[in-house]
């Protein structure tokens, strides 16, 4: 197996290819290819080796599911679609990491773009080791997957390309990520639905994984929307602004990702596949319906996203009037005190209060009467 | 009856387990779970012993309610499952109480999910009473539900799922609330509708009753505005910012549990249910009629909702305004003033005016000119 | 005719009872009931007296008119829901006058529900008088109805049912208004349409009128958007921020009520009814070409209202600016004069100045030249 | 021909009467009626006397414009509608000008509404000459309309109500225009298609000759615009708020009358009346074209004006916050020196600074530091 | 080849002209007019001579592209169109280059108009090199087109027409730009698909062109803002509103040109033209998909402009707290010290105080007493 060429390029540099170009266009450099090929029936299953003359089983009671991870390899890629014969465009679509999510029904398969999206700790984003040796028998555990919660979150999101076809289900993830090792495990376990059902229904499971892991991301942006919520409450106003924007961009980046799903998984539904039983339709419907509540969620994310930024406002314009009103108090009532202080301080010859023997004491008092009246007016105003 | 397991997971934590999985998914811990049984037709009205081996009756002419309160158990409701034939999604979906209102027909029975919701007093949630007890010849007063109006109030809503076939009408309330008290009441009556129509129209009847409770919430939210847009007026800025944006919070979260609602019953009714008579599709139609009015006062709240805001953000401005103008006027009178006396406070050996007889009323004179002038030029402005 | 049992209840306080219990539900007290019968065709045209055994005529060339104004007596209104064979949610809808505009197609009559919309001035409202008697040949004038132009206006509604079937029509007004008094008026000509038509031209002429009043209330609130207008642009900022919430309350509760009125008609000449003529229906249409231009004007006024509180927020930000330049120039000229003043001011042994000959002058002078380059200064930045 | 009666009352005044009743309802007084008749085919064109018995010519061949400008004479626009049998209703809408742009296609005729709308500059609105005389032989110059460019413009919209049946188009002008003296004199032109084609590409003509207008008046809106921005750009803000309020006023009177006509134009051409050939159709297929474009232009202009304001929101703040700055630096530079001054002014027998030789250039000193200290600081906050 | 008039009219002017009246409607000067043919088929390609008598080959194997730039040559462009027979509206639509892009389905041709989007560097855009001599052999280099990124770039957009018949395309491109040098280029490339396609691959090929461009136009904006994000949290506010309503201005510019190109190409795919084969259907919709996924990123840069003035206000906002705040700790720690040395300045003959031996040192305590305590103040207020 040939390493392919690394070249990430924007959807902009591509401009002036003929369409079916094979380049891979995204936004983060490909990682490196990793293809595993499971065969599996109601009696058996199995991990075949990639060197294996029979990769696609060619008895007919049994599925093929070839997990591509990685899109650095355009050779391999491009061997794979030779093999299902798909269309120049799809291979194109399946590189290019930037689709808007949707399915396409062809004659001889169907596609299915999604996005499975992650909360990234500032840069720490591909670190994670690899997915764990799949062994021979298929078994193995969940690993350990847990997600520090930092301040300053961004969102990330990788490419899940699926194409469908009679007997086989072949995926192709952007990065090579172990979302899908649960699905690896239940492979194993002879009575789950994946084994009895027919390929659709692993492609459903696969998309079932992607949309259950929205929740865990909402999970963490609703936390961050209630933090944001205390702080501004609290008075806490260092760099709000600049985590209530922040707030926004993730939302409209999620939005880009998870809305087109719904409507992608709605057409599957109503449009009725040929690659698709009405068995698992019921299960797609389930799928729909998450997506239906996701979409719930983020539009109420939104509207608090404006509520906390209105909360904001109100909350730098009511400390302008605190900060005023104390200003306004000190000034109010020393400006007139210094004037009488000043009036008695001037040089002129004759002024006979200065000669008056309680003349200092009948200032202090106007004095002290100045400040009463405008403490009261204060009062009154509610201002103090 | 065993008592079940009391998980009550989130739906992120659900993520990579198989469909159909029953796992309690929701914001509480599940209630303990209580079922009743209710036979009736035109001629009598029973409450069956759980223990009794026909809970459902064999008459064809007879109609069975089974009421759960309460998810705990989840042997329990794994087995009105079986009895009933629910596919696993829907059994799946009774237990996550995170469903968006919906209906689903299937073969052999019609789901529906709505959402109870009621104003919680911060945290006397779950203190009521159990429903009182039912007698064996069904009849009985509603209970006295006096709620008491405080200030700060927030939305909880619970899931009811109804399962409606042939002959049987199951629900599912995640917690044990009394709402249904009175339909029991009326069971007993022989001449209640619920006695002479089918299951379809029990379902109806909770259906009207789950809406009807809507119109409380929304007299209380109604209130609430009413509450703050006086406040607001009367000038009472203490904490207003806070209550505004609770109560948008509030709008946001009935929306999500309302809007869909109506959808849902629209579709219901259009679709044409075979488990939903003529007749009732007629109830059913009244009921629409009560979502759109709530979904009109609920849009009127959130446009009243934004009006609150604009007007505390222009009281606060006001507000700005005449602090400023207060220390305007008397800053821009007493400084000329200061500066006439600092002038005649200056020490130079040859300062004519301070040798004059009448100096010191001249400076005087001097100043009140000068503060009239301004006076009357802030009169002119329109500011004092 | 026995006097109803006056209950009026709210929607919330109705929660509990069982469809079609009949239970005057508003927002006000119901009037006392008051029924009068119009029997007429092309030839004649007769008040008939109530406690005629024929109030509905069996002659099948004849039309009857049951004018019910007044919803207290329930027993009438209930005699009449037999007479006419109402479906108990249609008499539930009459009673409940908080109904959302609609239609509803029954197989034996028509239900439409309308709202009659009214300025009230503060409170003054129900205090008309009851409309003028009719006389047994028909015949009258239209009364006077000048309306009183004042301040704060509210907008009152009143819920208006119409009943046609074949030879019936049967209206329900929740008040006692004299607004159909023109078209009693218009019965007893013999060469009007209402005499020549049938009972659908009735109910067309009946709905022509509640909408041809719409234009009188939303021309009232055109003036009171216009006061508005002008009371910013002159600077009287006193209640206008009350005012504007005010009118955006006035809308958003003329919007419940007129709004859903557009899609009713609509869909009553989309839906083609029975008891409509082809003939009725291009009359029907006229009536929905108002409607569109209904909603056309309010939409403007609803962005008028929303432009008049952007101006309103500005001119805040522009007296505050106004006042803070005064503020501003009167502090900066005489800070620094005070300062030179005071340094004059202070009583060090050895200060030379104050012994120079032209050191006074000397020092007024610098004092003018200092107040002469911050005029200039502020001239340049255009503050004077 | 007897002068009709001038009286034109409000929409809400009309209310009351029967349908169908003749009044002319509009906001300004009716102009006087003029009515000329063209008779054409592709051989001749002919200007008849109003006199002539065969105004509609009957000769199948021949098609008949019947032009009314000017809508006071009530028995003449009668007897008009008597020869082309026209509903009630359309008479009455040609009559009421507050009509919402439409069309309705009825059995003998098709009715489409428009409006024309045009700047006028404050109150020189209809002091026009009328349209210059046509001669029998048709033929003409285009007149001069060079509009005056001024500050305040209002827009003011007539309505043009166009009939169209087999051979005969008949148009009413609310106002005495000369905008289709252009049609007139290309009808003198053999070649012209209004000639070779049937009376739809008349009514194409001057439906083509009014959406054409509307670019004009978009123009000058878009001046209107630029200004704006460069007035708010160089700091001019005198009146802005009031430009930027007419502004909006005038694109929302504006999408009132040209909203509408999109969809009108759209129906007409979707839904295949009679009385347009499929030839015809293509030409109001670019009209429509025009109207999308128009509707995107507008669309462009509110979210202009919106940022127009939000530019002179922040540029009244940014003002502000200047006015700020020089208070704030002058002040706190010169309030502590005063102190200083203050300090040494005081009467105390004993201060020995007082005595020293050098105490009075020591105090200047600590002054000229204290400054510069203040300066450095304000520097670095990069205030000045 | 005769060179045209040069008459660049706004659309404004050409009101009043009969429709197909061929003048060039369009923002700027009409640039010269190019037209070269290109003839080809599987087994050759060749570039036709303007003069050749037979530019249109009547080989029915073989297909030909007309390729126009520059549109002042009315005679040229009027023959061309008689050459394919085209409507004259299909004449005024090409020349009038302020349509909206929309396609047309005639009996013997589809009509196709884009736009071509570009971001000029103020003033600099029309100076580049006319497009590369196309040689007879048909090959050649893409030319160097290196954007130079400057501050206030602004949207230029340029119109296409493309007329596509069974076996000619004819394209009208506005200015004379070298986008589609590279589709001559592959021209040559007897494997390229579209020597091997037909016509409608050939126009598919010179939209997909455009539409790639888009994303580098987008990529350019995308830039444009994370710079205004930058120089806005840097606190560098210089010009930023003016480049914040320059960006919206941009945005919306650019929305008026690409968001109709989504539904025009949606249009082309679902209503099937008889032009286009089911093969470049395909082609069509990965088109359509790139307009999809350009709408959604426009969505985000338009709510994302929203949320950077948002952040520019709340920024204003908090500057000018600051401002106050170091105002009001200057002079309310100040203005009581002064008065306090205002007091011990009065020259009242009995001040026992200015005989104290200790009285000035008592005196200074008493403001260090008392500022201090201001310090206090404000740091518990937290403004310090
Ligand atoms: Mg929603
Ligand atoms: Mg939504
Ligand atoms: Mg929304
Ligand atoms: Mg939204
Ligand atoms: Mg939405
Ligand atoms: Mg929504
Ligand atoms: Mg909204
Ligand atoms: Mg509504
Ligand atoms: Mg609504
Ligand atoms: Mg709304
Ligand atoms: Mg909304
Ligand atoms: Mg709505
Ligand atoms: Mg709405
Ligand atoms: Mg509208
Ligand atoms: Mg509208
Ligand atoms: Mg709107
Ligand atoms: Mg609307
Ligand atoms: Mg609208
Ligand atoms: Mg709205
Ligand atoms: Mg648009
Ligand atoms: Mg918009
Ligand atoms: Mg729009
Ligand atoms: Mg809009
Ligand atoms: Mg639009
Ligand atoms: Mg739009
Ligand atoms: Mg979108
Ligand atoms: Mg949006
Ligand atoms: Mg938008
Ligand atoms: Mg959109
Ligand atoms: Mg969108
Ligand atoms: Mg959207």
């Amino acid at each position: 197996m040939e390493p392919g060429k690394k070249i990430a390029v924007s959807q902009a540099s591509k401009s002036g290819l003929p369409p079916g170009t094979l380049i891979h266009v995204g936004e983060r450099d490909p990682a490196p290819t990793h293809v595993r090929y499971f065969v599996y029936n109601q009696s058996f299953a199995e991990e075949i080796s990639p060197d294996s003359p029979d990769t696609i089983s060619r008895d007919p009671d049994t599925c093929t599911w070839i997990k591509v991870s990685g899109l650095s390899n355009l050779e391999e890629i491009k061997r794979i679609g030779e093999l299902l014969s798909l269309h120049p465009l799809t291979l194109e679509d399946i590189l290019n990491t930037s689709q808007r999510p949707k399915y396409e029904d062809f004659d001889n398969y169907l596609y299915l773009v999604l996005k499975i999206i992650r909360i990234d700790n500032k840069g720490n984003a591909d670190t994670r080791d690899p997915s764990p040796e799949f062994k021979k028998d298929i078994s193995g555990t969940i690993p350990d997957t847990t997600a520090q919660s930092e301040e300053n979150n961004s969102i990330a999101s990788s490419q899940l390309s699926i194409i469908l076809t009679d007997r086989v289900v072949c995926s192709f993830e952007e990065t090579d990520s172990d979302i899908f090792d649960a699905i690896i495990r239940r492979l194993s376990d002879k009575k789950s639905r994946i084994r009895r059902y027919g390929p659709d229904y692993l492609m459903y499971a696969l998309t079932d994984f992607v949309v259950d892991n929205y929740f865990s991301v909402f999970e963490r942006i609703g936390e961050d929307i209630e933090n944001l919520e205390e702080r501004i409450i609290d008075g806490d106003n260092r760099d709000v602004m600049e985590d209530i924007y922040s707030l926004k961009r993730n939302l409209l980046n999620i939005r880009k990702q998870v809305w087109p799903v719904r409507e992608t998984i709605s057409g599957l539904i109503r449009n009725k596949s040929n690659f698709i039983s009405e068995q698992t339709g019921v299960f797609l419907n389930d799928v729909s319906d998450h997506l239906y509540q996701l979409n719930d969620i983020l539009e109420s994310y939104r509207e608090m996203s404006t509520g906390i930024y209105e909360i904001y406002l109100s909350t730098l314009s009511t400390r302008m009037n605190e900060v005023m009103k104390v200003l306004t108090i000190i000034a109010t009532i020393f400006i007139p005190l210094t004037f009488i202080a000043g009036i008695y301080g001037m040089n002129f010859a004759s002024m006979p209060e200065l000669q008056w023997e309680y003349g200092y004491p009948a200032a202090i008092l106007a004095m002290v009467v100045t400040a009463a009246i405008m403490v009261v007016y204060f009062r009154r105003k509610q201002w103090i």
